[in-house]
């Protein structure tokens, strides 16, 4: 059965899209932990991160830092923090967390309250800086 | 000045080290938040992950790789996440964090508590995974 992140990818589940290329695709957290919070999802449904092959996990890190920077871009973080925990969806992805303060918990699970109109316009925002 | 990692990476100050190549080094953070957490660290000083070059990226995620299947070997963990957040030591880091339980907290700060003889010990079962 196709993981969330294939329905997601597929179109068949809505999302707040920011970029996609061959093997990628980006997208905000409905569950953000702050605002900008994106997922960097591989197209092919690898459960661990790590076995990932080396290639693959340049190619999403590459991909990755491309939203980052336009995450850094159109939100101006402090910086934008990475984690890869995976242990809810089997499908290899990478959070990208804007960070606006020194003190900001950077956790899963430490959700933001964010407002759809709002995620409407992050999205737009990240976006048109990773796509230019 | 040199940053706390050059400090380590050079031996002036010591740590439980697990790895090293031309570029990069791996050593058990000495504030852990589970068991077998590791920092590895790219030798040349640059603050922001995501201000290194792609390159540099790939290969710090290729030697990271190595080292969280030699944690994954050692340790047993579920798998082996990742943190990068570096607003602390401007020396850009990434953090693999064994995970043992699906619903342990990956934060940094929520810090567990290891004697001495342990990190001696977990270091050198992960050591003898990735450098054999």
């Amino acid at each position: 059965m196709a993981t969330i992140f294939t329905k997601i990818i597929n179109g068949d589940i809505p999302s707040y899209q920011i970029a996609e290329d061959e093997n990628h695709f980006a997208f905000l957290d409905i569950n953000p932990i702050a605002e900008g919070h994106t997922l960097v999802v591989t197209k092919q449904e690898t459960d661990y991160f790590f076995d990932l092959k080396d290639e693959q996990i340049r190619d999403a890190m590459k991909f990755a830092k491309k939203i980052a920077k336009g995450i850094d871009e159109a939100l101006s973080p402090l910086r934008t923090g990475i984690i890869v925990q995976g242990l809810e969806v089997p499908h290899a992805h990478i959070h990208l967390v804007p960070l606006y303060t020194k003190t900001q918990p950077m956790a899963l699970g430490h959700n933001v309250k964010v407002s759809e109109d709002r995620m409407e316009e992050i999205a737009t925002k990240i976006s048109d800086k990773v796509n230019r």
